[in-house]
């Protein structure tokens, strides 16, 4: 099968054995915004013509190509639902050069009733679940833009989740306040973000340790190429903190990019956790378990 | 005696009496950013020229005039400090037209040693106190783009004080992030301000919380005329949860801007505390009572 993880702003597709395996795989900046007049079916083909043409034709997709803004909508299916729920809920798309199907997102309300969707890392944790990854917690954390912290039962059913605002935050005050001033652009600082992080569990608050970060940088205690870790530090901490405080502190399974999720793991140590990392392509094994599941 | 309050947008001015009533008053956008190649002494000449001419000559300023960016740098104190070591730490100016002095501003550190500074503030709380304002817990808030909370001692001086980044916060998350694009100009929404009080003692955290915003717009139960209202009752809320949590639960005095205080004032309450709002011209009753006690 073709398994294929079409967001916002990345396109990515991997052809699949028949145990699941990647053979093959393409990446490109083709998101859904990217694709002109919403030429959705002209994009897909030119992308795997070639794959098509040797007889592959299952194609499952996930992501915001399910989105009212994508392709056709697959409506958010509510929680708890895992693969199996997922796959009973797959969007065909009908067209003769291909099986289409669409794997919907899932929503959610918290304590508050305040609603929360995902649309994509439903097929990630499926996709962690399928490989025997989740803790015995249950607990699974994407890092990024728009963070996703969800909770998992024993069958590998989502219970329910989370968004933190944290990176999009991180680009919001970096770029737009007077703390982004005072920084340089600058690889990652150990010493900066575990400061960060220290600071984060102080009394006073988030909007409080943010003014410090100016402060800290005026008295050249966080220089220049320092301060970007340091902000970083207090968000991510904030975020953790706060998640860690809903869940419980517990063995959390972290899915994404190494660099960023080394750090939530860091986060995570420091309030007395533990994490594992996801393996990649969590996406296709998800799209393989919700393929087989169906 | 003239009473300037001198920051990097404003610029107000007050012709005070022998017993500190305002009798004149002068205000425009030239802060000290707006004053071309620094040229302050000719600036102030010309908006004050009128009252030199009658003989009015001693001139004391306060904000960010007194700052490395302003006319020239009045160190900071360290606190605690009130109207009396604000006097004996004033800074004059050499120039025969007037006798210029500038208030210095204040530092002090946190428990977990990070400095802060204001500039400006000092002055306000000094009049508060010379007016007799201060409620007994000696707490004083005034809100803004960064606002301040200060703890004072029963002589009035400043103990210590904290900043919080609410204002700059806000006007970087709605011009800046996906959340403003779900909110019109309006005036101010009373509810939906209260929902995001409401929110702020919810658990999840700040980071979440500001996802909510989205969500809600989303599900349709904040319109667009009510997000901006109800994203600055979710940050208020944060900003004053924390800042209670740090001094407990008390009647604040809150300097600034009727408006902006009310809500200040709301979110306290909805946490049991109490507040009084400061007469107007704090700035100048602080000026007049730093030059008395000079």
């Amino acid at each position: 099968m073709i398994a294929i993880d079409w967001g916002t702003s990345s396109f990515r597709a991997c052809l699949l054995g028949p145990d699941g395996a990647v053979r093959e795989r393409l990446a490109s900046a083709r998101g859904i915004m990217a694709v002109p007049d919403r030429q959705f079916a002209a994009s897909l083909r030119e992308a795997i013509g070639p794959w098509l043409a040797r007889g592959e034709t299952r194609v499952l997709m996930a992501g915001m190509i399910g989105s009212r803004q994508g392709w056709q909508e697959a409506p958010y299916l509510p929680c708890p639902a895992g693969a199996a729920e997922l796959a009973r809920a797959l969007v065909a798309l009908a067209f003769d050069w291909a099986e289409l199907r669409l794997v919907p997102g899932l929503a959610t309300r918290d304590d508050a009733g305040i609603a929360e969707v995902m649309r994509g890392e439903e097929t990630q944790i499926a996709g962690a679940v399928a490989r025997g990854e989740v803790p015995a917690s249950g607990l699974v954390c994407l890092p990024g833009t728009h963070a996703k912290w969800a909770r998992l039962d024993c069958d590998g059913r989502i219970l329910g989740f989370a968004t933190h605002m944290t990176g999009e935050v991180f680009a919001a005050l970096r770029g737009h306040t007077i703390l982004g001033r005072m920084m340089r652009e600058a690889p990652h600082d150990p010493p900066a973000f575990a400061a960060g992080l220290a600071r984060a569990g102080q009394p006073g608050g988030l909007l409080h340790h943010l003014f410090g970060v100016r402060a800290e940088a005026l008295a050249g205690r966080i220089g220049e190429e320092a301060g970007a870790s340091y902000l970083s530090g207090i968000l991510i901490g904030h975020e953790v903190r706060a998640a860690l405080a809903e869940a419980g502190t517990a063995e959390v399974l972290l899915i994404g990019e190494a660099a960023l999720a080394a750090r939530y793991a860091e986060a995570i140590a420091a309030l007395g956790g533990r994490t594992r990392l996801a393996a990649p392509d969590a996406a296709a094994a998800g799209l393989f378990a919700i393929g087989r599941a169906g």
